[in-house]
């Protein structure tokens, strides 16, 4: 099995892109990624994409060729992977198998999602079809209504306020407010998040991920390859996917990520690596109680105290264990699909210590992704490291 | 790289399956392909999924989890591919590098594809989101009306008649009428093709494959472990993807498929085979004219004369290049995303031997399936072969 490495890096800000369609983000991404690679349109050997709805939002199935053919690749081959919002992680994981399985040299991979076309129920609604769409979302579920439950579900277990799950928050705006790509750059204070308008009880505005336009793009090749390329290759460590009941009401313990927890362990397992080793996480937080969730399943704090990371202020760039560190989907955005793909940019880029003003304080060496679709149903995880050479 | 086998096949019916959701569709073809390996569902390393046009017709994205679990695999890595109707041959493709990129033994493969639950303008509509949605499906372009272009432009060039085309129609209700699984069965008799209803002309009911309900299933493993596993293990000899404009107008040569062109003349180099070594060949016949343009891309017959094949009868059960040989897209049906899937299960049952009244006259020793999507903008294809030992 070949090893591979990230050798480009590139993305589009996370927002409202009302003047670019999906292909032209994923072109603006794309772009950016083969500059950052140095490398020309012939030299890749295949694209996977990562995106969630654009078959219902933009109208547009068959992403393959589109985004192909719009970026100067015509011909090459071209696979449109899917899961939910976790479709950019999967992507990714394809892409990298293409090479480990000898059947591509460089293959680059796209997230791309253009959500903001479609607002109000017809976006709630396309939403809802990451869910199960013949026993939740016909009963009018949402992913934000889903997540309510569980968060209503976590405080009642822990007797936890809604205060106590506000560092989460207040750490993704305040590394949002140093991003120029992020879609919110404002701060939020201590003490306030506990009073925004409630989305859908006990889930708010501050405690909710926005849904976003955006493209992020990475170019993968061997690690061999890699290192006379470029001067900071990344190699992938590992990968792991996995998936849980879809049905949220169906899972014998809801307040467990089942699959989070097997892709996370997979991925430790097959690096030989433990949550300890660690140096930054990018993880899928698209509501508090998500995050919270997550550390606990991926092995970084124990059951019902996830929430303490945050409230300890260990999140935070300087802290032992920097989450978000772009602004992460709370305050970055949450380009649905593409998503997976900006954490493993996101965490190169903190391994190339070219994260600016974002950089976390200590020197890291081992970042980690974990990207999740339908409220934990399909969960992937990544483990990056800088190659020394 | 590790080498790929097939060790179990199951399907479902294709036609119009009321009574079963895309779920159930799922689980059918699933149990029937484990019964068929004699495996059970804790050997099963991970899912890849086929579908097209789950998220339009039944509000469902995010199906990795979904299937998974209804079909008592749980917890699984498991993933969708979507590439329009190329979506099978995609997903089969993507499963086999799991086990040649080492991360999976076994690898369970579904194509499902639920349409019938929408009728007319809706149903053209999200069969129109696998063309270019801002360049063809605004402009009212649907898959068929595109097709017409086509045919109207292959007739024109070469100076062809509507009943030159007939024997691609005859030939696959012929074999569909001896399939208890095909949609169609009736015969369609020589001479009458040209009079059929006009669909969009020159287009007509008989020329075009009807859009269907069904699901099938391939397990795929080492061909160390088939040999052991099964009697009659069929390997997969190459693989092979591409694409080609998706806008029909931006392609260079509007009655070349380019993509089948690169993706056959890769699967027959990968394998070190030539179109003369095929022995029955599963090819996308969503109309006539693009079996005719297969043939010729693929290397089977001359640019210009892909229709003279079926004219001469060369491509029956018992010609020497047999097709559609269990109905094809045609008689059997085109269940979109899961048609890629049939297509492989179809060549393994015939290189098994075990065709039943659909078998092709010959011993067949390689057989080859052309899977497309979007008029050819991606294609995939496999060359297949059974493994003696």
């Amino acid at each position: 099995m070949r090893e591979v490495a990230i050798i480009g890096l590139g993305r589009t800000a996370v927002g409202e892109h009302w003047e670019r369609g999906l292909r032209e983000l994923a072109l603006d991404a794309i772009q950016a990624a083969m500059a950052d690679a140095d490398i020309s349109p012939d030299e890749i050997d295949a694209l996977v994409i990562g995106n969630a709805l654009a078959g219902q939002i933009s109208h547009q199935n068959n992403l393959g060729p589109l985004i192909a053919d719009y970026c100067g690749l015509r011909g090459i081959e071209a696979v449109r992977v899917e899961g939910a919002d976790a479709s950019g992680g999967l992507a990714l994981r394809q892409a990298g198998l293409m090479i480990s399985g000898g059947v591509a040299q460089t293959v680059l991979v796209v997230g791309v999602e253009k959500v903001t076309d479609m607002v109000g129920p017809a976006r709630v609604s396309a939403l809802a079809t990451t869910l199960d769409a013949e026993y939740e979302a016909v009963q009018g579920a949402t992913p934000t209504a889903m997540a309510a439950l569980l968060m209503r579900r976590y405080m009642e277990t822990y007797d936890l306020t809604l205060s106590q799950f506000e560092g989460f928050s207040i750490n993704a705006h305040a590394n949002g407010s140093k991003n120029p790509g992020a879609m919110f750059r404002n701060l939020i204070k201590a003490g306030r998040f506990a009073g925004a308008p409630m989305v859908s009880e006990p889930v708010n505005l501050f405690d909710s991920a926005p849904e976003a336009d955006g493209a992020a793009a990475l170019i993968l090749t061997t690690t061999e390859r890699a290192i006379d390329q470029v001067p900071k290759p990344i190699r992938i460590l590992s990968s792991a996917a996995a998936t849980d009941s879809l049905n949220l009401t169906d899972r014998e313990r809801m307040l467990f990520l089942h699959a989070v927890n097997v892709a996370a362990g997979r991925a430790f397992e097959r690096a030989g690596k433990s949550p300890r080793d660690v140096d930054v996480l990018e993880l899928h937080d698209a509501y508090t109680v998500l995050s919270a969730l997550q550390l606990e399943a991926a092995g970084f704090a124990a059951e019902g105290k996830g929430w303490t990371l945050a409230a300890e202020g260990r999140l935070t760039l300087n802290g032992d264990l920097p989450i978000s560190t772009f602004g992460g989907l709370k305050a970055r955005g949450n380009p649905l699909g593409a998503t997976g793909v900006y954490q493993a940019l996101e965490v190169a880029l903190q391994l190339r210590q070219e994260a600016g003003d974002n950089q976390v304080g200590n020197t890291p060496r081992l970042g980690m992704t974990l990207n999740m679709g339908g409220l934990g149903s399909t969960a992937v995880a990544h483990l990056l490291e800088r190659i020394v050479h």
